[in-house]
């Protein structure tokens, strides 16, 4: 054949709309981008459905710092389907289910051929990544011929998307795209964060700090694995009813704990403090109450939210030293590649609750409706659909 | 028998010198006590010999706050025979060699009856108790009748002592006892944190802030367990020679680092962090610089320290979320009672290196001096002998 056939043949760059966010904290305007189709060891994927994680949140608003970038396209919590693949990909073929992640695996590097990590140390982890990890550049344009950032290596408020092989996650089972999407992110991190991060046994005490999705998920990590007292720390006195959901047996009501501090209460509650703390909010204060509310001799905290503020995290070494450890992951500690299919079988199984974690649905122009429910504290996970 | 013979042979008051700290940070002064006989539960253990471990140093100096009590035997690293035991004590006789330790274990509680804890608690571990575990109350007089506080449960800085049996391990090994003395306290506190808290792996990356006693104990103990490379950071550079001795690979000097930090010298000689950091001294900005040494994945800080000032431990949360933990533990996560043994018998197998600690020996009389060795940095440990 000749070259130009070959050149025909070719993806080519696809139009499609996107949610682009062109200012810190505004709502997101749906704009017509192109789309180009992947290099070597890219995919494009087309987004069948995707939610609002609270780390999109937190960057959205993000008006300075290295990791602050406009225009961008946000989002890295998604479902979809390959729609095209680059040179060198073998792991997924178009039509294929898939998950982009932000969390990476090149398979080859010392974390990822570890199994004490799940920080590929290849690409890393860099919320200021503001094109692919390989070349830095992006593969979206607005149609003025601007260049569109990308965010964590995903970016799926588009229809369609290009992410590195090594962000994708292909799901085997039958599983409905929506169920998928969640375990992309949010679900994973907490659900992962109970069971890898924690390690959580039978029969044992639970605190969880913020109940959101993440930290309900971790309750749901926490029932699964059999914890007797999963204790929820909220704000919101609703949270108590959704937290049964998922195994929340708990509530405290920071507002109405009087004199006594959370970590009084919960170390009243479990006999001299939890076994397992969680903090799912991104306060250090809170990662401090969290930790001084866990048992002394094997108290375990684990922190999962993304600080909000930038404040350093004040622990007492006294209280350290008395066989309490602290430790942070992303992703709930869980290697996607092959952890996120685990979970999707605990799903299939009837085992693991997912329908309760989407509480809302819009379609996709309505995308700045996920951001009121979620910044009001409304929803869970309110699913984005691209095709409603 | 009539109750004036079973009186007469009750064991009776023993009167023997001991070193009384009168006052905090002064001199120690050799005066004759009385030491009671030994209560239930209690067992009365002439010391053959003991040594100073900077925790004595910490307390005695402090003039202030809750755990600052005077007149106080200090001491708490020793061995010796047992002389008599009071009621329902069992587990050891008389002429029993025993190290008296200041971590408890009842066998009974929570903590003792997991294989996750080390802190007894029933009894606890309390550097304010100046008195018996059980009642609170001394067993040591001056001749004048005055009270003589107690420490850490042990007080070994006497020729008799009383301690619960909680705190007494039982060696049945033939080791000799100023061997057995290290045991009691700082040596397995560096080899059980390196074993049992952070769990060194073959070939593994090891960073130690400190290489007094306890650091080298680290080192030693991740010698023994395979790591192939460990750094040790002190400000002494005739510690590089010392510490190869306990199987230190390399060594930073934080005062000849120049423009770079000691946590980045140390991410460039391990490709991005030491696998396992130790903070051995008791600084919370060494505890931070330690953390931020370790690797991003699975890097592991264990915190062995007694803060010296109160200054609170500040970590970066980022720092922490990409996989990184910080965990405290007292006598390195050992269990006193089975796991000293253990110690001891890698020491009899010519494993476990444990004379090169003792780098000076004193009479009792000169206690002042291995004050002196430690203070001036002069002695890893110096081996206070009571019958000399």
């Amino acid at each position: 054949m000749g070259s130009n056939q070959e050149a025909s043949m070719a993806p080519k760059a696809i139009r499609c709309k996107a949610a682009i966010c062109r200012n810190a904290g505004e709502p997101l305007v749906i704009e017509e981008i192109e789309v180009d189709p992947p290099k070597t060891w890219e995919v494009r994927i087309k987004i069948l459905c995707t939610s609002l994680c609270h780390s999109d949140v937190t960057l959205w608003k993000r008006k300075l710092g290295p990791v602050s970038a406009f225009p961008r396209i946000f989002g890295h919590e998604a479902a979809g389907v390959v729609e095209s693949v680059g040179d060198h990909v073998e792991e997924v073929k178009e039509g294929d289910l898939v998950l982009p992640v932000f969390a990476p695996s090149c398979g080859e590097c010392r974390d990822c051929r570890s199994t004490k990590s799940n920080i590929c140390s290849k690409f890393g982890v860099d919320s200021g990544l503001i094109g692919m990890p390989r070349d830095g550049t992006s593969r979206f344009r607005d149609m003025k011929g601007d260049v569109l950032h990308h965010f964590l290596g995903v970016s799926s408020f588009t229809e369609y998307t290009v992410v590195d092989v090594a962000h994708v996650v292909k799901l085997s089972l039958d599983i409905p795209v929506d169920k998928a999407c969640l375990l992309s992110c949010g679900i994973s991190t907490g659900v992962g964060a109970a069971w890898k991060v924690a390690g959580v046994e039978e029969g044992s005490t639970v605190a969880i700090f913020g109940l959101g999705a993440v930290g309900l998920a971790v309750a749901e990590g926490a029932r699964l694995l059999g914890a007797s007292k999963i204790i929820g720390v909220d704000l919101n006195p609703e949270k108590f009813e959704i937290g049964k959901k998922f195994g929340l047996t708990d509530f405290i009501n920071p507002s109405t704990c009087g004199e006594k501090s959370v970590s009084q209460i919960i170390k009243e509650m479990t006999d001299g403090g939890a076994d397992y703390c969680f903090e799912c909010i991104g306060l250090a204060s809170l990662m401090a109450e969290a930790t001084r509310s866990s048992r002394e001799g094997w108290g375990k905290t684990v922190i999962l939210g993304l600080e909000m503020h930038g404040s350093p995290l004040s622990l007492n070494p006294y209280e350290m030293l008395r066989g309490r450890s602290v430790s942070g992951a992303l992703i709930g500690g869980l290697k996607p590649k092959s952890d996120i299919q685990l979970l999707a079988k605990r799903y299939i199984d009837k085992e693991l609750n997912l329908e309760e974690f989407i509480t809302h649905e819009v379609s996709f122009k309505d995308i700045n409706k996920a951001f009121d429910l979620l910044l009001q504290g409304k929803s869970l996970r309110c699913m984005i659909w691209m095709d409603k």
